[in-house]
């Protein structure tokens, strides 16, 4: 397929450098690509450059937001939970609409230090206000709840863990859930919670993984819903 | 060990009876003990009466919230929510000092109907909360990501899961893990999560449960924390 992901940092990269690996045509979107190829210091998350990266993966084209959301099937929401709304804005409505919207941020806010707290939790979710902003978009939810390199290879966790998607259409869904075969999950273990609206319990459910990190001394984990 | 429970829903019988069954003497406290003993009608929840219920278990005493925090070593707070702070008001500051508070409650607002809002997160939790307003009690925030009956029967759901434990008191936190051993628990699907400020992460986990039990049709599951 063809797929625009937007963002740079580790899970654009991630998500990015796995789907150009299983074949799929990639474009990374950044705010201003001039800026994000011309910069030589690693970025505020400490990621090496991006054009270090770039330069790694040929297959993968870059350009600005509109331009991989213009080129693409399904557009990755790899942005900050800041910074979604307004790129997608910059991605445009009319690159977006009739399209899969897969929507990987968290709306973390760091502003405050460690741990950071959230933007929007309880009564809506990021995922609910990106599908409300464009909705002609079919926004799922997906990936958001285990750290970049256990979305792209869940063979890092050794047996069986989850991984949730939330979304209103149906066929998106389905889309999104190709991709996630593609990338190692097995079907059964997909969790579909329903509508955007499940949005909000695998966004607040990152104070819990945040925990989880600091416990346990790592971010390679991730949870298995386990049924009796 | 001397256990009182405060709170007669699903909750607090679970915990009560297998307490009980496993040799401890149990104390189960209630806000108006007369009333809770001559109610004949389901509870709010569509719990049988509690009498019932305390004719079935004779060998669990039933009391005041006071009652039943005075004549313990270990008190369970597994009051609702928004009834926690006043219940452990009502058991009586001095009953709680020095002792291990084990806390099960969610906070959980059904007034606006379901799915529940939170009365606290992000910035803070009810575990936080219950420990600031009893400095003297050593607060542990443990089982309240699954249903009663797993919490007590954790062999209900197959294989490993994880249960949490959160709490700034590692002697308390030893005596709670004991009281999890028993119910069935091993000490490897027991995480330590850390100070109590970690409640917020297994509170705000809740909306991602409701979620999750809709979606599998059952409170029967759990989940498991598995490490690369």
């Amino acid at each position: 397929m063809r797929v625009g992901v937007l963002g740079t940092g580790r899970v654009g990269r991630a998500i990015a450098a796995r789907l150009a690996e299983l074949g799929h045509e990639v474009v990374v979107g950044t705010r201003d690509p001039t800026a994000t190829m011309t910069r030589t210091e690693p970025d505020g998350m400490g990621n090496p450059p991006f054009r270090t990266w770039a330069e790694a993966h040929p297959q993968v084209r870059g350009g600005s937001f509109a331009d991989a959301a213009a080129a693409s099937e399904v557009i990755v929401n790899a942005t900050s939970g800041a910074g979604s709304l307004p790129s997608l804005t910059a991605a445009g409505e009319d690159n977006l609409a009739g399209k899969v919207l897969l929507d990987i941020a968290n709306p973390l806010d760091f502003s405050a230090g460690m741990p950071p707290t959230l933007l929007v939790k309880d009564t809506d979710s990021l995922g609910e206000q990106i599908q409300r902003a464009f909705p002609q978009a079919k926004v799922v939810k997906t990936l958001n709840t285990m750290n970049a390199l256990v979305m792209v290879h869940p063979d890092r966790v050794p047996g069986d863990h989850s991984v949730f998607v939330a979304g209103d259409d149906a066929n998106a869904k389905q889309t999104v859930m190709n991709l996630l075969h593609g990338f190692g999950w097995s079907a059964d273990n997909i969790v579909d919670l329903g509508g955007i609206r499940s949005a909000r319990g695998v966004e607040m459910y990152l104070p819990l993984w945040l925990s989880l990190r600091q416990a346990l001394g790592t971010g390679d984990f991730n949870i298995n819903v386990v049924r009796a």
